[in-house]
């Protein structure tokens, strides 16, 4: 067979995309409680459901949830070999959706259809949009989410694809969203948080500077990025990134959204979990050494259809390197007459959380 | 509501407290063997009961209890968020008993009672006296300790509150160390420790030179610290320390206490469980890059009341950075008149411990 | 007793070892989901037995099992206070056996018998060769190997032993495979590693580059190697190897092994397990900042006898620090007449694999 049917970790190029192509990723993965700990060792997280297994049984858990971010990294790392090894930019993602508890000794492994694709005007790269769904080995989804982005293409002779953009919502709107059925959070007592600030007490365009930061090695975020198998090699090759316009390593833009999530413990100690993603930009690279901070504002406070134990709270969550949260005023600047995210911004992220409301 | 209200993480300060105060500390923690293998590859610990499980069935538990030191730093770390997190300086500790040995499924719950309170007489900050209980999801108390904190007063308008110093033990006496009864170590075999001393083979005045040094990296330490849940940010913020006295990250004392006690393996093979801690003071600050090396000093040798299987050492453990553990005479060094710690001693704790006796 | 019968940590030296004694190990180590979740974080391996509990579950296992690489490692790791701790150097390895699988929570032991001596020219130092198995808690035999090390004489005045060398085979032949009867790779469905490269596809003579390189910090490679509990102190003390010929810690040559192994996933993923270790050498020592990369060369292929569901590969795995694997033609160079490691070659393995056969 000839040698370049055999490029080892070759991955996909622009030209191997066609709407409607599903893409098995490989690798399904079983997470334990082992990857529960280390993932609270990397990220400090807090966040009770994932921390004390006799809460997440009060609420009407089977056991102790695998942190929401720890169980979609690694979700979204099986698609990393098959979509992004091979990507000059990751664009944006949208409409994900956190639809069911991962417990320890699930495995999960995920298939992406291609929903859209764009050769850019230049020819020799293009967008790639797919939706992504990962299920648990019961078959049953567990999260899915719709990510775009610009692929190399290799083969230049080879034409154009039609162009097809797919639909994307602005935000998983109350309805799409999965709350728990099982889950009741009449029982659910503040002491184990610290915080008796509950759904009602939250008020749109409030901002919230959470106060710790937290400083990441490059120890830190390759043990991180390993952990949840994403294999992108800017993360881990310092010898080949030399010569890269960063010189160095880049951090993995998911684990910022993790440190960011966990940060946001003092401030939110009753956002129990994630969702939904609704857009979510990693508007700078991170390195390490750099110093995480966050804030966020409260975009939006949803009353939920049928529950009074529980409501949904949109949030933006804003990460800052090397600069404390509350030194910031906003994300953006003026450059040359544009607005453009601020230097140290380097997340500016969408989501939706459910937190328990007071009970009547 | 006012935002001073909700100053996410605030904490208490002096005039917060009162004796006789219950604080019911947030995040109860189930630990898992996935907490155990991570603290085994941060410390290196080769104690034979947290590594083997059918040694331990042998002694009589039911299963490997997690490292003594890991569930007390996590059981410790609870009070942090409440007690420490504008603390001027952690005085002390004392009375610090192991009760129940933790198994890997148990989640510990801490509550503290403010047993003292000393206003200073610059009146901007006090010293608060706690004692402390962590139980089980059974409700069993597993650890118990005293510590003093100088504490931070903000609202200076505040009148002090009457002095009131409680009582502190210098060491826990034979009768309150809670020594297991079902514990059989008649049947211990040393080839498991590789190692035949034992409780006989030790004499009060004995110093060992454990030779064994760890060089510990920041990625190492924040691991640690973040595991143990302890958010003192002084440990993980780089950036905010770069203009601290210290000009950099400090690592948690509870940690160079684990360092010191893995490190210690050799020359203690045999002892095989901590029954109490009598006291302890952090002397001197470690950074990420310090090598630690510690020694022993045998200091009482006890049987137990109705023991023939197994015997309790009273041990001070001494940490050194930078400096071989043999290469130093003892603790102090003269200045100014004054007897003070070496620069290079880092720890100085005196527990006590369970070693297996010789059989006849 | 006197003082030097109780040096802590000593070890043994050259003097203290005769032909046909028996070492039995300290510090037997029940392994867990804890362990494998860290192993993989420090590795960033995706072989799928050891990350999918399905597909385990699927081939004929009862569990997912602990990486091969993993367990063997530990089961190592239990010679060396005992064996390597006065090495001036580790000569080779030989008859490297993978018995049976580990799975989450078997308890290894590992006892060594001396097979072989002799006593350097020099008198102070000889080479002793050891024959060494690691059985689990139903006292199967799950590894066994022959090493050699070279070892320091303390007590000059004793006389040289007899000289004794073993004979060791250059390759596990095939006969001597422990192939799992209970494995029945017909079910295997290469979607889970994403390559349908199997057994037939391979042809001695080829050789893969392996595409991503890793950099290793000396927090990621003292992490591995107390994960494994060797504690060779060469990997931990910097303050001590300061004063070495390198200056530095040394990275843990078995924890190359591991990393090259990853990387190698990307043109072997469907290699699912280790059966042999034929010949090993640590060609250059490897460093905290260096970046692995490593290429395969494909030495024979071996059908199974009575087996039709998988076939056996005997490779050569070359380990290269700072240089993609590509960029290197072979392994040595021309030094003053004699042929040597090249500079950047850090590892060269010769191991044998199992991979599912095409179905007919």
């Amino acid at each position: 067979m000839p040698d370049q049917q055999h490029t080892p970790g070759r991955g996909n190029f622009f030209e191997d995309f066609h709407v409607g192509q599903v893409l098995q990723h490989a690798t399904p993965r079983t997470i334990t409680v082992g990857d529960a700990s280390l993932y609270l060792a990397l990220t400090g997280s807090r966040h009770i459901l994932h921390c004390a297994q006799p809460v997440a049984h009060a609420l009407g858990y089977s056991d102790a949830p695998i942190d929401d971010l720890l169980a979609f990294h690694i979700a979204f790392g099986k698609t990393v070999p098959d979509i992004s090894v091979n990507a000059v930019a990751n664009l944006g993602y949208a409409d994900v959706r956190f639809i069911a508890p991962v417990y320890p000794g699930d495995t999960l492994s995920t298939t992406s259809t291609v929903i859209g694709l764009k050769q850019n005007s230049s020819g020799n790269s293009g967008v790639v949009y797919v939706h992504s769904v990962s299920t648990n080995q019961n078959l049953q989804p567990v999260f899915e989410w719709k990510r775009w982005v610009m692929v190399h293409k290799q083969d230049l002779s080879r034409p154009a694809p039609a162009t097809v953009i797919p639909e994307l919502p602005a935000v998983v709107p109350v309805e799409r969203l999965s709350v728990p059925a099982f889950v009741d959070a009449g029982q659910f007592e503040t002491t184990v948080t610290g915080s008796d600030r509950l759904w009602e007490d939250y008020t749109p365009g409030e901002r919230i500077n959470h106060p710790a930061g937290m400083t990441v090695e490059d120890s830190d975020h390759m043990l991180a990025t390993r952990l949840y198998q994403n294999n992108a090699r800017l993360h881990f090759d310092a010898f080949m990134m030399k010569d890269s316009t960063f010189g160095r390593r880049l951090m993995y833009g998911g684990h910022i959204i993790s440190l960011c999530r966990a940060l946001s413990y003092d401030g939110l100690e009753n956002a129990i979990s994630i969702v939904a993603i609704n857009a979510g930009t990693h508007c700078n690279p991170s390195f390490g050494g750099d110093t995480i901070y966050t804030w966020t504002e409260v975009l939006e406070s949803w009353a939920l259809p049928g529950r009074y134990d529980l409501g949904a709270l949109r949030l933006r969550m804003v990460g800052v390197k090397n600069l404390p949260a509350g030194e910031l005023q906003g994300t953006h600047i003026e450059q040359n007459d544009k607005s453009v995210y601020h230097p140290n911004v380097v997340l500016d992220l969408d989501y939706t959380v459910l937190m328990p409301r007071r009970s009547n």
